[in-house]
């Protein structure tokens, strides 16, 4: 039997990044890694601009800090001037229009008075060459690299990558991953149990956690404990990325899902890993397609994915793999015996004074319900411990601390 | 002018919660919000159950923890026992399935010897009544209310309401919001920018604003700078819960959008906010819609959305509108003067020892690109202040700490 460690390893040395693909910018790739350099293919600005609305005239016109001059143009943003400003002279000029030829200076528009005759009187002390102007280039030049593969989509990276014309970008795409539950006494959540029946909650929330690891899940439904019925849809699961199946590889069930997978070709790496909640767990590859078998226990399946499946699925996005552990302290004694490593749902809180934990109300892994009031899981060796309150625990993260 | 409190506080006195429609689990109800109190329609589990693979018996039969016993029925999971556990008498179980009557105790298969003639010999010196026994209703019973109104759907949440049947439930649904950049000197990213043009970055930083603050973005495209154009596109955004309009709200400006939201009944509720970057905003209401009008600088326009779009949208999706703030220490000295509280980019690290924050190399509001390093905004208060290494900041979160 594996340690957690050891298993992980096995997963990562066996999850590859996916293959780039070409995608238009919308919502459904913030937070992708962009997979290629992006350049410029233009100057920004693409020339010296006004950064006020005001006038653009000679700092050297203004000695003493005033002076009265002639209106030449009118310059909107959006338009270019079509006059030399001359000494004695000034253009009327909007945010972010092009600095006329001859001007060097702009004065904002609070310090300037209009005159009759198309006359304005400057008044600006501070007047000097480049006031409120931005130069050409300044934030970006052509052919220069302005957002680097390997970056993370933000709303930024989508304000630069549309400002160079790069509305469509290659990207690590996000992972398909088929989720398959299996077992006779599973039906869907919509139908009422029967006698010695369970709904598939498992099922969607392997659903809710592909999605929050940004992978994109297809649900297969719900396969039978019969080897046709596997076979099949295991198969259609082998399209996508990667598999997950929900249940049936606990040793005393009918262990027809190794033999099915031993059929399809898939390599099995490893069924067990030293941990509790959640000892079953298959690992699999038909590369470059990975195959996890979660335990039916929920709690199980919820800290499983999150220790192996969430890092697999990190690495084929382009990202590093985690998972996120943090030390923080307990805010109460928690005595607890266990025979193997255990993750402990537990209230992970950000505070001044850092990290705390506190363990919940749980009675194991059957018990999704009492997970509802934890953020993360607390790591707890295997032996007889009083872990007191103010001790450090190593901390599984698995959602945001606010 | 209104400071941002003030200008938040309007704001906020004017989003409310939408109303919760019906939806169906999935993807995309991740992180809504319940807002009815679910209830179980099962107890859970819904019988006694074996929570090992083992041998279901009477823990009396075991003097000394040891018993030779008839083995008289076999009962995977998902089915129920037909026979009466006697003294003396065992029926092999699975983990899950339900407990025959009789019994009151589950020895797990590795501490039985399978003997001839359908008899085992069972060796478990803790056997006791209740061993390896998840009693009925120990995590959910009939009418309980499992999750309340006001939880956000997290992974768990999916699984437990999947559980006790509510596939579709009652959310908080995504605001809509239409984006509608404006202005003549306005180009598609996807065109060449010709003298005086600059492409439209602010509609897609916008879009990925409103996705990663949970929205629904709905883009509106270019509205030109004259009034029907604006009229049109604008009345069209109307029908979303929220319109954002970028650019043509600074004062320099033709004026146009004002005019245009006045006659289609908006009423402007500020139009200016003791700011930098970012002073011209604009914000109005035509209940129970919001309409923002953000300044065309990148930066600008970026700070504003998180100062006060995004807490409306938190509003309107039943969450703490926030904005995030945390207090960090200064990794350097950073002389600034500015004459408006200032929002300045910075990189947030979250350290063992607290929050750090490093203010970014950055020459002002137009330089967006500069923004690609920073994860956060740091307030620097008006004033000439040299602020010190180690000097504790109020620093607005944007994005997560890892």
């Amino acid at each position: 039997m594996h340690t957690v460690a050891q298993a992980l390893e096995i997963v990562l040395a066996n999850a590859k990044p996916l293959v780039p693909i070409s995608m238009r910018l919308s919502a459904s790739s913030l937070g992708l890694r962009l997979a290629e350099d992006a350049a410029s293919d233009v100057d920004s600005p693409p020339f010296d601009k006004a950064m006020m609305d005001g006038f653009a005239l000679r700092a050297g016109d203004l000695q003493g800090g005033n002076a009265e001059l002639a209106i030449i143009e009118e310059i909107p943003a959006g338009t270019m001037p079509t006059k030399v400003v001359e000494l004695g002279q000034a253009s009327r000029i909007m945010t972010g229009a092009p600095i006329p030829r001859g001007a060097d200076a702009v004065v904002m528009i609070e310090r300037c008075e209009l005159l009759p005759d198309q006359r304005v009187r400057v008044n600006e002390p501070r007047a000097k060459a480049g006031l409120n102007i931005l130069e050409r280039a300044k934030e970006m030049r052509v052919g220069e690299v302005v957002v680097h593969a390997g970056a993370t989509l933000r709303p930024q990276e989508f304000g630069v990558l549309a400002s160079v014309g790069r509305d469509v970008v290659r990207v690590q795409p996000r992972p398909r991953v088929a989720i398959l539950s299996t077992g006779d006494e599973i039906v869907e959540p919509s139908q009422k149990p029967g006698p010695g029946q369970i709904r598939n909650s498992n099922g969607m929330m392997l659903l809710g956690q592909v999605a929050r690891a940004g992978g994109e899940p297809i649900f297969l439904g719900i396969a039978r404990d019969n080897a046709d019925d596997l076979r099949t849809k295991i198969l259609q699961g082998l399209d996508a990325d990667m598999v997950i199946l929900s249940g049936g590889v606990s040793a005393g069930k009918l262990d027809l899902v190794p033999g099915v997978l031993a059929e399809l070709g898939v390599e099995a790496l490893f069924h067990k890993v030293a941990m509790k909640p959640g000892k079953p767990i298959l690992f699999g590859i038909r590369p470059p397609r990975l195959v996890f078998g979660l335990p039916g226990n929920p709690v199980s399946s919820l800290v499983c994915f999150e220790l192996f499946v969430r890092p697999a699925l990190r690495v084929m996005m382009g990202r590093p793999p985690g998972p996120s552990w943090v030390n923080a302290r307990l805010v109460k004694d928690h005595p607890y015996r266990t025979d193997r490593p255990t993750y402990f749902p537990s209230r992970l809180t950000l505070t001044d004074a850092g990290w705390t934990v506190d363990p919940i109300a749980w009675f194991g892994s059957p018990d999704l319900r009492g997970v509802l009031s934890a953020n993360a899981f607390a790591l707890l060796p295997e032996g007889d411990h009083v872990h007191r309150v103010g001790q450090a625990l190593a901390v599984l993260r698995v959602e945001d601390p606010h």
